[in-house]
């Protein structure tokens, strides 16, 4: 990593003389707030015309990969092969030594390609790969890639300076990296991770864009995201960050019309200023969600190790986050959690949760874990309790939560979720449904996707299982609707949609 | 439910008028412990022979199935089936008006049948149930698990009355339930579990057995196992508990040789003095992990409408469950992961923890979650470090956590692990292993299981992924190893350890 400059800012955390104002108290003790010039957050009114430059590393025509390869696992070859398995442009294999790949004619060098290419992405090694952005900058290739590393981040300082030289000469060109995955767009097919389809699978197309200072954390993340189903819409691994930092790549998601929802994964950041300013511009036209690796000293370390940043204060960081309107997690899978509430659910406009369950110690667990965190269990209006007492056994329980009992068909789930969601009572439902059980039939999934169509109150599933549900789990995820295993995770999901209000 | 009384023993909670002692301060701020009569730990010399009389719940010869039936999907047709498949030794199917069922004679009653059954499995309706339990009484059968429900727990006292003066007249019958799902025994192959396996997976044989007070809940969870390869022992649902209670179950598993680690879920216990008393024999031979139903306001008024039991006191609960030397959990997850960690691990000897990984932010995240939790990072042993250094690309960094690069080859992981195992430094050891690098070959999970063959020191792999990392990941499970995708769950499964000691 190059810069040493992270979050220390004009506005650094810095002791305080005066007793701490509210302002300040934001933080956890002892932690004094660096005070930001939050005009409360700004809506700018058009898109930046700068973004427009970095347009094409997500939907380019014409892609050259430089480094194409014939030897199967090789970064030339995966790449290639991503490109020709998903992307809809045209790509052209860049390799000295091969007329053609996967059926496609190579060209020896980009000098030769007569076609104006919009994207370049470079996986040849470092020192060719010099010669290589050289080669895109004379060719005034407006975006490039630049998988290599071997540059600061190994401490090849000779190197850096050559690359920096390059970048300064050819500044209209727009390069991602070095040392990074790249890009994979579900939508265009763009797809610059190296890491082969049978080991690492890709996501469907999906409104939430992910932004991952570690290539192969983001990569393994991506890769789970597809077995689960939650789906994806951009993901960008930028490395070292030498020219465009993730401050670039977070303004550009937050004008991008099919991202929803950004998550980040960050260790350090370039500018600190800069980020603030943007992540203000951000979340004031959609949320964003952060997950920051080096919040111990032990982590700080780790990080120092990793990409050369420093992590800077992690309580600082955290209140900062939190000051600019995004919202702060401390774990992988809450990134994904909070994220895909963030998605899927209207606001959550109280904190009146009703529990319907066909599993009678899963809802206890869930009034559990919802009371804990604070929330209170709704009281739902007679009639309407009435109404499902129509659909329901004598032994059913009609409180909260309300236990629909085992052998709950998909008629007493109907009325029960139709109900609670009309219901004045009720802000949330936690909706648990245990597929095993034979008298809910295959089309339950369809009959609860119909009813939470057009939802003006949160509904999160809970269910746990195996093959079969994961299945039914899947067809929820897929038309819009948040599951969750655990009932900690469900509330501090919920948690995070008193915030978008 | 019957009995009102829960942990409402002679040392039940009340308010001390001295200053509370060191041991009343075990507990949370506000809450009295009542003081248990502790002799530490009491070893009893033998097996109490009336546990014998559980034996043919798990390990019958003869079974018979009254109420088998023809129709897919009905209760009595899914525990038939379930035999058919796994059972290893004679199924008799009882129906008045089938010949046969898959292909087995049927009997019209257990009454004609000649063979000396060990086992009954009652699934008729609760009127013809209360008929089959009085002729299983006079045939002097041992066992009877009584899947049928209808009795106290919807209110009907009149027939609960008729069960329990049949419990009365035949006093040597060991009578499980009613109004549960019986047992699943993964070596004998008896499964009363009355849940379709296309629905409900099998899990494969373990050494963790879990009794269950909830069966959806239990059902639901033995799925998920079966999914995610964990491997389970018995698995017993008790229901009603009329008879025979939670700490029957948990003193039979605490002598019974097959299971290695206990695992509980409980909303309320019959009698809470001799639950104490078996709890402490119990976790003097093997550890015992509970997870708690009703642990606040709301979840108690669930457990009150769910199996009419009194949830009694969770902080109190929980401090009586330490004192007698279990672990107390709070998540159906970490039940599992603690489980399973107390199964697969040596002692931990000590708070240094090793990582090991091959992705820079997850070693991070790693890194962050353990010193949060009040680990340290160990710093190994120079020479060590040296050897590792032989295998690895100057870019590694040898520091804490070990960051073999993305490009590491399972020569790194040998030489590190190996030296890590060795090293006098370190106390356990995470390794992060993301399998999507194609320089990680197929045998890594081979290699990963051969050195940690005779481990000294605790090892939790933690890994996150999608189809090829999760085939992995079940691999290291098969063979005994502890897999995480989440630091913060590795970590609190690590500190359950420390307690082991």
């Amino acid at each position: 990593m190059t810069s040493k400059k992270t979050l220390k800012t004009k506005n650094s955390p810095q002791k305080s003389k005066h007793a701490p104002t509210k302002h300040e108290n934001h933080a956890k003790k002892g932690v004094v707030v660096p005070k930001v010039n939050v005009v409360p957050n700004p809506k700018p009114a058009k898109r930046p015309q700068s973004l427009e430059r970095l347009d094409r590393f997500f939907s380019p025509k014409i892609v050259a990969i430089i480094g194409a390869s014939r030897e199967e696992h090789k970064i030339g070859n995966v790449i290639v092969s991503n490109f020709v398995r998903s992307f809809r442009g045209k790509v052209i294999p860049i390799n000295p030594h091969a007329k053609e790949l996967y059926g496609i004619p190579a060209h020896a060098s980009i000098k030769e390609v007569k076609e104006l290419i919009d994207l370049a992405v470079i996986c040849v090694p470092a020192d060719q790969a010099i010669v290589a952005l050289r080669e895109c900058g004379q060719k005034k290739i407006p975006n490039v890639i630049m998988i290599t590393s071997g540059f600061a981040e190994i401490g090849n300082e000779k190197r850096q300076k050559e690359l920096n030289s390059i970048l300064q000469t050819y500044s209209q060109m727009r390069v991602m990296g070095p040392n990074c995955l790249g890009v994979l767009d579900t939508k265009s097919g763009v797809d610059t991770v190296f890491l082969p389809a049978d080991r690492l699978g890709r996501p469907r197309e999906g409104a939430i864009s992910f932004i991952s200072q570690s290539g192969a954390l983001g990569s393994a993340l991506l890769d789970w995201d597809a077995a689960k189903g939650y789906g994806i819409n951009k993901f960008i691994s930028y490395g070292n960050a030498t020219q465009l930092t993730e401050s670039d790549y977070l303004q550009y998601l937050a004008w991008d019309h099919s991202t929803k929802i950004i998550m980040m994964y960050v260790e350090g950041v370039k500018n600190g200023k800069r980020f603030m300013e943007v992540l203000k511009e951000t979340t004031a036209r959609k949320p964003v969600v952060i997950l920051k690796g080096g919040q111990t000293s032990a982590g700080e370390n780790a990080v120092k190790s990793h990409t050369g940043a420093i992590a800077g204060s992690a309580e600082v960081f955290e209140a900062m986050v939190k000051q600019c309107g995004a919202t702060f997690v401390t774990s992988m899978e809450e990134l994904f959690d909070v994220a895909r509430v963030l998605q899927t659910e209207p606001e959550l406009k109280g904190n009146r949760v009703q529990i319907i369950t066909n599993g009678g110690g899963y809802g206890i667990l869930t009034a559990d874990a919802f009371q804990k965190a604070g929330f209170t269990m709704a009281t739902m209006e007679q009639s309407r309790v009435a109404e499902i007492a129509k659909v329901c056994p004598p032994y059913a329980s009609l409180k909260n939560p309300l236990d629909l009992t085992g052998d709950a068909d998909n008629a007493r789930y109907q009325v029960a979720l139709t109900q609670a969601l009309a219901d004045q009572n009720v802000d949330a439902i936690m909706l648990i449904l245990l597929f095993q059980v034979p008298r809910l039939t295959e089309t339950i999934t369809d009959d609860v996707i119909a009813i939470l169509k057009n939802r003006t109150k949160p509904v999160l599933v809970l269910s746990v299982g195996g093959q079969y549900s994961e299945t039914k789990r899947q067809e929820l995820e897929s038309a819009g609707i948040s599951t969750f295993q655990e009932p900690l995770a469900a509330e501090r999901a919920l948690k995070a949609l008193m915030k978008k209000a």
